[in-house]
């Protein structure tokens, strides 16, 4: 069984209102089948787990659902879970217990944090990804300029900016043979590894097709952002054979993890379901920098992708506003299987990118004594 | 330009916030770039529209994207006008204007509201469409007798319910032959046309594919939830030739559309936004019934189906809980150019399915003085 659990405002009727629910999000009706049918489709059927009052205002309940009412992909479970009921007036997605049966047709990430941490020999502290800027209009000489300083500072990754669409003066093939051509010069005079993971965009045919030619042509990784574009488009990519790391961006999904009462918790949708969809590396707002998420949220999203689970741990990204000021409270609180996310601090560094880039590399060796 | 206009708690600052997001999510930094290079880059910078307080507690501004900032896709539009800040706090996103040079990229309905009326001959009422319910389970000759008792009942349309996806015992392509089948029937003997519209689930590849097979074998009407899959999925749809109607469920949009202050207003992500990707009919609750969206925003949502725009308008299906007793309420608020669309209130008809089609259909028929 799917178990999903919910936060409603109390009430007396919440037994009736759950029982209600555990029916109609499964088989529609059940009091009016015959019972020689009952007996068949008792499988299909939902049932309510548990009713509970957790304080003066707020109850909790849960529904169990069969596994073989929900398809294996994202859209069908939180169709089923939290499709209708998501306009049910205030109501919260808490919780979603998934059970193997359920999990095993999921690729997961391709490479996960096992598998980023051996191909980039980084064992001993976060990775350090560094975040383009001010990429709109910015032509290929700029692009490779401010490319190879980022990698001359010393970082492990460098992704594009999210909301870089417009790239007819950088276009991405272009980019990603400068990405290639630096990285492999990178790679001979210092031995240290990376990527680059261009901006995958456009509609769910053009980023499959998109992904397919840019890994022909070099590409070692991609961001995409999937709650606009739907988790699922991760699974496709992991079927159609992309093996590069895929990082998720969180654009998008804020008022849908909004707080209380409605929407879903924050460890369900930014934790649970991309890892299980097949992101490798999963951005998040963290409890510092310039978005703020509440720190036990944070905290539950980020137990999400390292907890146990049939597939890989992914590499947990509590980003927005990070600056070296703020790596040792991110170390102390998140450990070290995370990726030190930055743009601002590296690009609005005074004495440039390079030296912003080197700043938040030596800052972490040092909190984590690699210096 | 594309304008965005947002709400947040009002503070004085906010001139300031402003110009910071306009700076921030498009040419990344103004100040530190060359004069020379910002003549250039001018094109690719946002603008603040206007910062204005609406009350003691809100404040409201607007942002003018440039066009070529944005791909024309859904997911692009989403990423930049509501990505990042989707998660900055208390921010909502209320209005949305959208230029013809953005929107001529776009498909549209392939049919909507015009060329449905067209086509089904139905000029002086509302659509009448029927869901089918309990069909987790159903074998095929439940799904046929159900399907004949919906016909005989003189709906228009028939959709399947959107959380079937266990579909073993009643297959896709052998529902679409019975439907097939059946309509064409009643095609002969009655000259009502009609459609069934079975649920398209899947990954975005399984769907694209899906829907190629599924119209070969006679398919004419699909039902897709686009806030799951991601709203470009109808544009990819529209793009490989799929021409049957296209009913958008709301399942899962209801965290990112509730109540202020996070979030989008459902005028955008339920009335705008489908209607350009390309649905022909598009499901949201109404302010009665099961689901009771406040009024004013139902009314809203609808008005964006039927303005002025140059894609064609699009069938607006106030739903959930929708019984004989509303038709009256439901015409006079929202007119005729709708789809009366309605499970529960059928199947759960005393004297069977057919009977609760039957009333539906001569409800509406009454109400619009055709009995």
């Amino acid at each position: 069984m799917i178990t999903a659990t919910y936060e409603v405002p109390w009430s007396e009727h919440l037994m009736e209102r759950a029982e209600s629910i555990a029916i109609g999000m499964t088989i529609g009706a059940w009091d009016d089948v015959h019972p020689l049918r009952q007996k068949e489709l008792r499988a299909f059927r939902g049932e309510v787990g548990f009713v509970t009052q957790v304080s003066a205002e707020v109850g909790r309940f849960s529904i169990h659902y069969p596994v073989q009412n929900i398809k294996p992909t994202i859209g069908s479970l939180l169709t089923v879970v939290f499709g209708k009921l998501s306009l049910d007036g205030a109501i919260r997605l808490v919780g979603l217990d998934l059970p193997a049966e359920f999990t095993q047709h999921f690729p997961g990430p391709a490479l996960g944090l096992p598998g980023l941490r051996a191909k980039f020999g980084v064992h001993h502290r976060p990775f350090v990804m560094s975040i383009f800027k001010r990429e709109n209009g910015a032509r290929l000489d700029e692009f490779t300029e401010a490319f190879e300083q980022q990698l001359a500072g010393g970082v492990d990754w460098i992704k594009d900016d999210e909301i870089f669409f417009h790239d007819d003066n950088a276009p991405l093939f272009e980019r990603i043979q400068v990405a290639r051509k630096l990285l492999d010069e990178r790679l001979e005079r210092t031995g240290q590894k990376g990527f680059y993971a261009p901006n995958l965009v456009g509609t769910p045919k053009e980023i499959l097709g998109t992904a397919r030619a840019a890994v022909e042509q070099g590409a070692d990784g991609f961001l995409v952002s999937p709650y606009v574009v739907g988790l699922d488009i991760l699974i496709d990519l992991r079927r159609e054979g992309i093996e590069v790391p895929i990082i998720a961006h969180p654009a998008f999904v804020g008022g849908t993890i909004a707080p209380h009462p409605y929407g879903i918790a924050p460890d369900i949708l930014l934790g649970q379901l991309p890892r299980l969809a097949g992101a490798d590396i999963v951005l998040f707002p963290s409890p510092y920098g310039s978005l703020g998420m509440n720190r036990n949220l944070a905290l539950a999203v980020h137990q999400r992708h390292i907890e146990p689970s049939r597939v890989p741990e992914v590499v947990s990204g509590p980003s927005a506003g990070i600056h070296a000021g703020l790596i040792a409270q991110l170390i102390e609180d998140f450990g070290y299987d995370i990726v030190v996310n930055a743009g601002s601090a590296i690009h609005g560094h005074p004495h440039g990118t390079e030296a912003g880039a080197r700043v938040l590399m030596d800052t972490v060796r040092e909190v984590c004594h690699e210096l």
